[in-house]
């Protein structure tokens, strides 16, 4: 059974949408009150509002590069106080802790699951438990005591079967022929957007003879593609939109000197067609 | 007395109107130095800038949740340089640091105080002290000191009598009959608007016939009311505002997918009046 | 030689202009998984995108508060993926790491440098090595291997003459006469502009009969000065600039209850003109 290593701090990682005012610094005061040796690391509380599919897209290109054992509290929840679950799930080296809303759907379909709860225990709640700060008072309480390392995972509540764990559709979008439909999963700090496309699924796409990829309700579209962001000798121009590959090998779009959210006036959830030509 | 806990890391707890940029990065480094040991935590930085009542209220609704011990470092200081006090309060079971401003008003009027200071000793400050930065060179050092646990806490200054510190004037709004003049006291990062009102003054403000809530200043009202923010098959208009219980246990404002606070063009220190019709 | 103390937890500090998303939490991440013991610290992570002098001139005012041994990890790396190189540095009582772009300016001109080398061991790189996010999988495990104390630091890659360091141009401003031509090193949270006239340059700044600063530019100008941020009794007009000396002992300019980067349309990097009249 994965346990959380005693030879080192545990490691409680935040991924939330609350942005960082005080929702983050109470749930770290839950979790030190609880837990007092653990380590809080944010990981991001710049997920777009109540934007799911955009968590559990940074949740999946992040969670490999953490130490094994780490606890992800991860609360991107528009649900909270409705009747979605609050669960945990023991997954390849990592445990993941938050709502059941389709969140962990790349841990589901990368990792081998090998515990999936339904966090039912009150013992591990904070009481009274409000119904708007399931963060405060079930997700930390639950990652605090789960990091002591005193109980086992099966304590915190229900058993669950792990086809029922709820994932997002479309997660990882197909290729018919020369065509993909997919969306913007991310937009980061310098307006960059991130499709859903991840590279392997595209091995030609520097090779073909012409690409496009466009936004049907912005009318916007680009062809310019980059091997590096900054391929030197291959510079697109000011205020051009061009494709790159991003850091976690995804295809993504920059403006030179610019911000493409902006330019393209284009959101994290925003559909998109991508389109190889052969000739 | 009150004592920093020996078993565990010391905690400070950070809570300014700086942002995240370099001045809570150098309080940190500060600590540090002092006590490589002592755990820093940001509770928040994103206190509407030099809004005293907000932090306070920030704090208030806070500190209870972090472990006994805990040195809150809490700068709201628009009097930085000025001759108002810096202080330092052992008050319930966790410790304060910061300007005698009334930003420890909540903490005075809920908690016993062991014991109250002036920071006039020098050995605990940096030197130089400059005259616009004493998160830096007087309240993050007063801390670190503190969290050592070596020295006493009358060792910081000299000794003030609980009466002459500062408190907010109007700290809790007054129920004269069935109206009730109140303010904002902080805006949340998704735009809700949260009031001066707890619900212990309104025990019956779901049941009474009819609510409304009005901005004297921008003339705007509202008389939606939710017991849960997503009250299911009781859901508001998007675009309408409601009122409903935030999870300090105040009353608050929200938008249905959207951002209150520029719907009803209200900020932090914003008056408004809270009626309760019985028919 | 410097070493990585032993006998406090090791202190990562990191610097960037990545803003507070995921890319700074993965590489806590990684640091975590190399270093568990590690103390990871944020400096700053709001320097504007890409301005090298800012993240410069940041480090500059805030390293010396930090722990003997600590490690800056600085990200401000317009060329990632380009032929920069990327750097350690032995100077002073820290070490720092980050690209070869005149980041480490002030740093250079005000310690004695012990040893640099460029980092050309894989050996403590992650593998694959991403074209973009080199804080990720360069800079941050460069960082976490030396703050283990288990290798010599040398052995990260090849020395390097100190001479053939990057340094940023007109890094400090020379006064000619009574005028000092010089330029907008950093906004900070309230807008406040920080010039990158230090005011040893200047003792006579405040007892001269007139002094004048203009923007070339936006053809802005002001001349009002202030002992203190907040000097009582002078107080200045609201929505009116004035000079103070900031808290870093630099030249500065703010607006009296208000935003001097609107004000006066000026932003980090924007060149002014500061002249001394002696009658």
């Amino acid at each position: 059974m994965l346990q959380v290593p005693s030879t080192r701090p545990a490691l409680i990682a935040l991924l939330t949408d609350f942005g960082l005012g005080d929702s983050v610094g109470v749930m770290k005061g839950v979790i030190a009150r609880i837990s007092p040796f653990a380590h809080c690391l944010d990981l991001s509380h710049e997920i777009a509002p109540q934007q799911v599919s955009s968590g559990a897209w940074i949740l999946a290109t992040n969670y490999r590069y953490f130490p094994e054992g780490t606890i992800f509290v991860c609360v991107v929840d528009p649900g909270v106080g409705s009747s979605r679950r609050p669960i945990a799930i023991s997954a390849g080296s990592w445990f993941f802790v938050g709502p059941d809303n389709g969140l962990f759907s790349y841990i589901l379909a990368e990792q081998p699951v090998h515990e999936a709860v339904a966090l039912t225990n009150p013992a591990y709640h904070l009481s009274p438990l409000s119904t708007t700060f399931h963060g405060r008072d079930l997700f930390s309480p639950v990652a605090a005591h789960l990091s002591l390392g005193t109980i086992p995972f099966s304590a915190l509540g229900e058993s669950l079967p792990i086809e029922a764990l709820q994932r997002l559709p479309n997660l990882v979008p197909q290729r018919q022929g020369n065509q993909i439909a997919a969306s913007i999963v991310h937009v980061d700090h310098f307006g960059n957007l991130i499709t859903s496309i991840p590279l392997s699924l595209i091995p030609d796409w520097l090779t073909v003879p012409r690409v496009r990829l466009r936004f049907p309700d912005s009318k916007r579209e680009l062809s310019e593609r980059r091997r590096f962001f900054a391929q030197e000798g291959q510079l697109v121009e000011t205020g051009q939109p061009f494709l790159f590959p991003d850091s976690s090998d995804y295809l993504a779009i920059a403006v030179r000197n610019g911000n493409a959210a902006q330019t393209l006036r284009v959101n994290a959830g925003s559909s998109l067609i991508f389109e190889l030509f052969q000739e």
